[in-house]
């Protein structure tokens, strides 16, 4: 039998890290030994243990001891890191490492060195200035990228403790809760990110236009309440349209009807758009007068209209190469503080990929299975709420801006 | 070939029939000739058509005939009805005519007669004070039943016409619709029934608790806007549960999270009750002070609980025999001029059945399938609205109750 | 500062319940002191551990005791179990204990002794036999009732361990996963199940007629792969709807059109079983001929269909009253090793509080909140499965049933 | 009272298309007056009905006049169409005609000309060669724009008739149907289809690959079914990395558990084809082997990857500019006779946008509110069949590749 040995360190038994660890090792056929164990025997104390890796082969402790560090342990003997040399651009070595969405150091130079950057599918670039994510599709010929996972610990997220009444870094979904609950406790967080000039960023759709969210989402945004709007095309199309001809996809906003020709009426906005050569230039000649565009436009607010298959138009904003739209998109959102995800899978999806896993994420939608997919694709620390997206963002409007009505 | 001579006489454009009917004709691999066609040549005007319906067999002309009666035509000479004696109780003769839910008449004695408590999946049966609609279970030995649709013409009911705002028979459901809006219009019909004095009863679900909606619905009963509750066990059970302990199915309504042993609380309410006797009894005490359970009482609403295979308790007030159950249904039902159904499919199923076509119906729920579910059998009127129940109320209780906040 | 000590013992740390004791402890605002902790420095090997609870008062204690108790943890002095009679039928004291669906043991005359009967949301009884799990509703004036939670330890039921390749005790839904291999898992089970006469319990809802599942699930009934059937009225009128007249709510089995006046199908066949009087004479007299209901009562597989609101009808077999019903399920899921939920919430929730945690327990529906709902109301066993019922039971008849195709 | 009048022609009646005209007039507040209407005395022969559209203002006319050119009306002397230059680049004059993806023809030159490339939401340009559907984006200056809808006439696409037994047309969702049986028609289909030469497209998403489906639909591909596939970057990572590790998205596609390091595999899926140059390298190398995107490149099917915001990568053959994407798109899918679309919300209506309404359309998705969304967004000819795609495409490839088990 071979043996390793490794240590893990920090709130070990409450966050649930060891059960994790220990249930990995004997669901991959695998063994341990626990060699030491200093319980930290109050809460405020960290906990460190030293266990030995039993397998049969050398082979099975090298597929493992990934795993382990992926839960934040480490060789005793944490190897200096392995740094190969891209051969190509966008080519890097197959035994690469690739990022989750966690905090993350790598062991070199003899010491612990945080990763910048941090997002997930990434890979870890060792520059002059340090250590990077990078993009695959960003590394260079000649990069030094890390290739060995033994060098590596994560850090997930611990939970929230002590007797808080709400939690962000649920990961919980249900329909069964009262929304306007939940709607207070984001609107207090809100109004102190607010003071504290902390970012927040929200991703839209364009099911705010259809619900009827458009006048709550435009008090917010000229309430000052976010510091960027991560959306597509048809949120800005629907919002103009509904601005000029009273309907969003057609159906009119006051009776929830059809209206006569409406199905035209989103072609037409996008035609008067073009018109005046920009969604800006129509606001500054007075063509577009209010609206959640309007709103962006008017606080300067920073914003990313990203394109996709399935857009009309687009809008001369509209940004149309998606290598562009998601570098436009990580630096809107890069220091963001909270997230919030207004139905929509795409968008809010591709956000997700970008974020650390330490900002606070909250996605709102009517269907649950768009916060389920979120966390099925990593971004686990989102908070899911099952609500009417109009109704929800009234709610918000209601108790954080004073005069809305 | 053979012939049989059909009349349908009404608004047959405007509402479709007359497309129905011969695509129907078609569809089955019959043929037709318009005999005379009067259009009623302005809106105002009915229209009159005759037709002949060919088919290869007598057998296939008696096989098509009901289902164009089914669409309101009728032979041109009407044959008289034909009733047959039931030959025991709970069974009647395999030609039985089994109703819809849309005005009936039936011709015999030479002329037509309308059918009373009209209902789905009935039976007809004529007595001494005329035609009656009795559900299979209830029909006696020597009941004289009505076997021949042929003497049958059924009225779908005509589309709401005219330059409104907003339908009330749409049959529609689409989650990207504002619902503040749909709230403000539903407001004003509770507002406008409760002044007409017209019948408006609710159906529902634990949801209304779960979601918040307690204090919203509470303050709706109190105010006098309902003619009636059909619910299940358990709305009632969580409701007394929330009442003492501030949780529903164990979650704190105030953090919405799992309280402390919360998943007990709703047997604790229970026993709370048993121990009172009855509901009633919990209210007359003055153990049970407020809720949607207390209003009820208080305001002495008609109300049912059916019970369920999945009922724990259930509570004493509780119906638990499916038969006794759907009469007390039908009876809080009857008359009622609108329906509310809150987030519950099975109730709304039970109670669509019990209703005529023409009652204005309006499903809520955050789950589209239950809406197209609950079309699917039979309610099409229903008008469906896909949201948060919880905000719904409360928007509904804001535009309805004046002091409610 | 007021101390309690607690003892844990079993396999904590893999099984995550030494986590979720401390963190409970931590998020009510308590604290711990860890006294003792011998760690099983292997896998074959348990833990115990020895902590302090500690709080400001003694009426904290008293309040968090009972959630470490839900956790496995007894006190160290385990004090011996109070029991209170029962003051009324049906009425219990006030501070009774109320049961979870895990193994159950109670501490008295100086050792623990284990519960019989287990299910959620039940009242332990001391009777000359022992300890029972007794519905409230089944409480008889002075029945003896467990009124301390100090005194239980419960056992939730460990992960299943080792490298195997497929978990049913997973509590996981996904729509994003083969199908096809998890019914090659689950027959595997049947086949296994059978050979070794353990029983497989169903309950079944009407979309596995409306999905085309019957000829499936008649072959696994006649294939003798179930110990009993439980469901509701209205799989067995759809069921003898689509053996009679070919179609399922009046839709043609064939061509998936509504059929000629179909929607009165079903009625028809619930009158030709009143005519023959019940299902069992139909298919004695020859009228019924094939199907689930005819497989089921050829082979005399325990069965039990409860009625509902929505029932039209019902069938003779109908069990109407819901106390009658549940005792009926309760009966037939007895012992069983395994139970297979086909497209029913209503009767999936009600069977899943009656059985014990430690079931096999596999939830197929196409709607995933169908499952979720199902693990929120306590029954976390369930391994869901999000996918086309009628596809499913055609995978799986073909991989247990030799000679289907 | 102003007055204009219509003549409408065609299978008036059956089609519905009466029924629309006469109660949009009335729906809209005007009236109308019949003056002549020769009714289509049997199946086969036409109808035509002259009517007067009676309103109070001219500008009401106007207003009206083109909702009833959408069912297919023209004016009596139809107006000789009105072409207006573009002012700018992507710029039309306000009152432009934008199309629906219904067959067009335009009045001019004192004659009825059809309209080529028809799809909806597009402008009608005249040039030297007739009349062209042209994307707003694709507008120059000066070209001739269509501005008057008096001189259009539609033809919504006429319901299937005669007693088929499956109607491709239906616009209808359920998930109570039997998918084996709708696979069975749809493999008929196809069959045909690939006999006669006719073109099928697919629409694929990834959960192709994460139910299971890759090895009937890399069969599918293989038999020469389809003439084209259209999709997204992410189900060929998937597939890439299934073929490469065994997993998509990370889970095991032989034991659905989540596999060691699996979140990193698609990441190194994309790398290895990185260092190969591409897909088709990597198949002309050796190192891709089998599945969806091998089966593609071997049997040269056009196909595009187009990207969106959310993809890791991209592969090198993704199209990551939406303008080009969407031309690629709409270059496969011409003179398509079928398409399919397979659990792709996004690339579903990004391709639904871009095909006339007489292009048969199945949509396959588990969830049913992706078929309602696609048939909101215009293309309601589409059927929809709620299931599991990775049974679906089983069922598929057993009736139509003969030796696939």
């Amino acid at each position: 039998m071979k043996r390793r040995r490794f240590i893990s360190q920090g709130h070990l038994i409450d966050s649930g890290i060891l059960t994790n660890t220990l249930n990995t090792i004997i669901s991959e056929g695998a063994d341990y030994e626990i060699i030491e164990f200093k319980v930290g025997k109050t809460n405020a104390l960290e906990s460190v243990i030293e266990i030995d890796l039993i397998c049969e082969t050398e082979e099975q402790i090298n597929a493992l001891s990934p795993k382990l560090v992926h839960y934040g342990s480490y060789e005793k003997k944490t190897p200096e890191a392995v740094f190969k040399v891209a051969s190509d651009d966008k080519c890097v070595p197959e035994d690469f490492y690739s990022t989750t969405n966690h905090r993350t150091e790598v062991f070199y130079n003899k010491k612990w060195h945080q990763v910048t950057n941090q997002r997930m599918d990434a890979v870890i670039v060792l520059t002059e200035e340090g250590l990077f994510c990078v993009k695959l599709r960003d590394i260079k010929k000649d990069d030094k990228v890390l290739c060995s996972s033994d060098s590596v610990r994560v850090f997930p997220p611990a939970r929230e403790r002590g007797s808080e009444d709400f939690g962000f870094m649920s990961g919980d979904v249900s329909p069964e809760r009262s929304t306007d609950f939940v709607a207070s406790k984001i609107a207090a967080e809100l109004i102190k990110m607010k003071e504290k000039k902390e970012k927040v960023v929200v991703v839209a759709g364009p099911v705010v236009v259809h619900s009827g969210g458009s006048r709550a989402f435009s008090a917010l945004i000229r309430g000052g309440f976010f510091s960027g709007v991560l959306a597509g095309n048809a949120i800005a199309v629907h919002d103009i349209e509904s601005v000029f001809f009273g309907t969003s996809l057609g159906v009119c906003q006051k009776t929830g009807k059809p209206a006569n020709e409406g199905h035209k009426n989103h072609m037409r906005a996008i035609n008067r758009i073009n018109l005046c050569g920009s969604i800006k230039n129509a606001v500054e000649k007075g063509v577009l007068t209010r609206g959640i565009m309007y709103e962006i436009v008017k606080s300067n607010t920073p914003y990313c209209l990203a394109g996709s298959i399935r857009d009309d138009g687009p809008l001369p904003e509209a940004v149309t190469d998606m290598i562009e739209a998601q570098s436009q998109y990580a630096e809107i959102i890069e220091g963001a503080s909270m997230v919030i995800m207004l139905s929509s899978m795409l968008h809010s999806i591709g956000t997700g990929n970008m974020i650390p896993s330490w900002v606070k994420t909250v996605c709102i939608d009517i269907n649950p299975s768009v916060v389920t997919k979120l966390s099925d694709r990593g971004s686990s620390q989102a908070m899911g709420i099952v609500s009417d997206v109009g109704l929800f963002l009234k709610a918000l409007a209601e108790k954080c801006v004073p005069d809305f009505k």
